[in-house]
């Protein structure tokens, strides 16, 4: 456990909330944008602390756009939770009655011959609505246009990133501890959730145990299944603690590994350690992926590592930059994803092993650092 | 409680989704539609029973169109839980693999000239990826292109309603036994959310407890304050059991109620009881909300009801029909929607009353049956 791993951290400001909204202008302005439609989600969360009771069919969004006052838009009878939202002062709260159409009142707030980028999961209800109310504005994704928006992260969120990633770290340690075999993969799994919520998180989001032949399936969560003795055990778990996400999997063996899992695990370990030491700025996120897969493929295993060699991560689990093939933006300092490499043989056993990372000024520093030698549980 | 509230409902087999894959078929075709785009949500759980472990941003689609058997495109890392799904025999799979487009796979099972249906909470970003693979194919969200898809509910899917709303009156009646005076709103809460487990519940979705002035807020939800004597508290409770919603509210009061929450509480009952009286075939969705606004406007509160007065419910707690001015629908047996007027005192205290009912084939029926008298909780 790290020091302080438990410290509550100094609770963003409406200053911060107002910073982020800038600088966002401004980032909006240089990506011929004219503005950002930010829809509940992780990207509200950032710009404004504000998260609905519920994510409905109900219209909320946040227009930021150079030369006025940011504007959240709210349906009248959720005006008292933006209000109360932490950075609430920093917008122009407008709102909405049930009855008339939410999309004229958004439409008086963007330019008709506009070009806007656009929260990832807004609604295609949403999105549809504000097309026809606005035939002549252009939209994109955010993923597209200002896929960079939340990715550098300041000292305050790299902080709660590593106090979730030792949070994560700490319950890895003590899943170690408790029983495997003859105990259903949802008991775990259940152990797991137990730990992150005891060691600080709020939010738990995954859970994964995929034991023998389950861990052949890299989205598997957990199921009725015994796990039993010589079972590789895929563990993938996470969730928010203090806003901020955690990521990690190992794969354990429950009794002595066969020859076979001590192979597949190495080259997984090899893999993962080579697109560690492969972060540094400047270098493109599609290389991270090819550093870890030509390991993997150079051994034989090409073909079972089924998916890219990570995502990143802030207040949402899932987020850009992604480590993907394709992707030829350069790492920058205070960027944070996972690096996850794994091999998948159908029918019979996975191994995945994955930190969360960010990048340095001269290379990266993990935020998990539990051993990657594969461990013996019971 | 009602017998058989714990009972396990029949389990919907895969010839249920592909019947109503085959209906939904036919309604697109009437509504000149040349397909439907279903993303992961509750459109999907009720044609497939699928349910990814997570929304993210990768494309999870089902095309339903004539002529072809329904394709549901998946990631590939995911197609395994995809092929374990109930309903997975009633469709044909196909996946995509990282680092590949998945709007110009989803692109080859769609008509470039066509129209097709998109589910509401698609996300924008695989809109406007499906709008830029396909510049002259036209999307239409459900909500406005077949609002009614999942409206009717079969007697399974009654009875699982039904369930829910037991379990929810259950819950009411044990509630009141609880201390409210000098705990904290989210102490009730988590009564609540036990209570509707204990009843049979799996996923808990609201537990409001608006408690004095914070009832006025007809979304707050539960926070620090403590309930005091005196105090007006409105709960408002639900979540799904079986895979369907349960919604209902009571506003309780603290020891003797004054004569004014005495007043506004029985105005929003005879309210309640009026738009119920109104519910049978034939009628428009927009009469019962004229109804319950009537007798709340002309008692003088007009201006403080301020949502409309009720949402349809099933397999998620916000769906179509609606209760709302503007909607010309016509009320048809077995639609299922709340009837929840409300009367909101800002500063001061809010009542609301909501129940769950049916169209039968001559009126309505509730499936929440405890009393709208005021009742005295300590």
């Amino acid at each position: 456990m790290t020091a302080g791993m438990n410290a509550v951290p100094i609770p963003f400001t409406s200053g911060d909330y107002a910073a982020r909204m800038a600088r966002l202008v401004d980032d909006a302005l240089e990506a011929g944008l004219d503005g950002v439609i930010v829809t509940p989600g992780p990207d509200l969360v950032w710009l404004t602390g504000y998260r609905p009771t519920a994510m409905t069919e109900r219209l909320t969004m946040l227009l930021v756009a150079p030369h006025t006052h940011p504007t959240l838009l709210v349906p009248i009878l959720e005006r008292p939770d933006a209000e109360a939202a932490d950075g609430a002062t920093a917008v122009g709260i407008a709102d909405w009655t049930d009855g008339t159409d939410p999309y004229e009142a958004a439409s008086r707030l963007l330019r008709p011959d506009g070009r806007f980028g656009i929260s990832d999961s807004a609604w295609a209800m949403h999105l549809l609505g504000l097309q026809a109310a606005l035939p002549d504005t252009r939209f994109a994704s955010l993923s597209h246009s200002l896929p960079m928006m939340r990715a550098l992260k300041d000292d305050n969120e790299l902080g709660r990133l590593a106090a979730a990633g030792a949070a994560a770290d700490a319950t890895y340690a003590e899943i170690l501890k408790v029983r495997f075999a003859g105990r259903r993969e949802t008991d775990v799994a259940a152990d797991l959730a137990r730990l992150l919520r005891e060691f600080g998180h709020e939010q738990v989001d995954f859970t994964v145990v995929g034991s023998g032949p389950n861990g052949a399936n890299p989205h598997h969560e957990a199921g009725d299944r015994v796990i039993e003795h010589g079972d590789a055990v895929v563990l993938d778990f996470g969730g928010l603690m203090h806003g901020y996400g955690s990521d990690t999997t190992r794969t354990v063996c429950v009794g002595e590994p066969s020859a076979e899992v001590l192979e597949v695990h190495e080259i997984v370990r090899q893999a993962q350690q080579a697109a560690f030491e492969a972060v540094r700025p400047g270098v493109t996120c599609q290389e991270i992926d090819r550093v870890a897969r030509a390991v993997i493929t150079e051994a034989g295993y090409g073909e079972q590592f089924i998916h890219r060699t990570g995502h990143g991560i802030g207040v949402t689990t899932h987020e850009p930059p992604y480590m993907v093939e394709g992707e030829e933006r350069l790492l920058q300092p205070r960027m944070c994803f996972s690096i996850e490499p794994g091999i998948y043989l159908k029918g019979r056993f996975g191994v995945r092993i994955e930190d969360i990372v960010t990048v340095t000024d001269d290379g990266g520093a993990r935020f998990n650092n539990t051993d990657h030698a594969l461990q013996i549980v019971e």
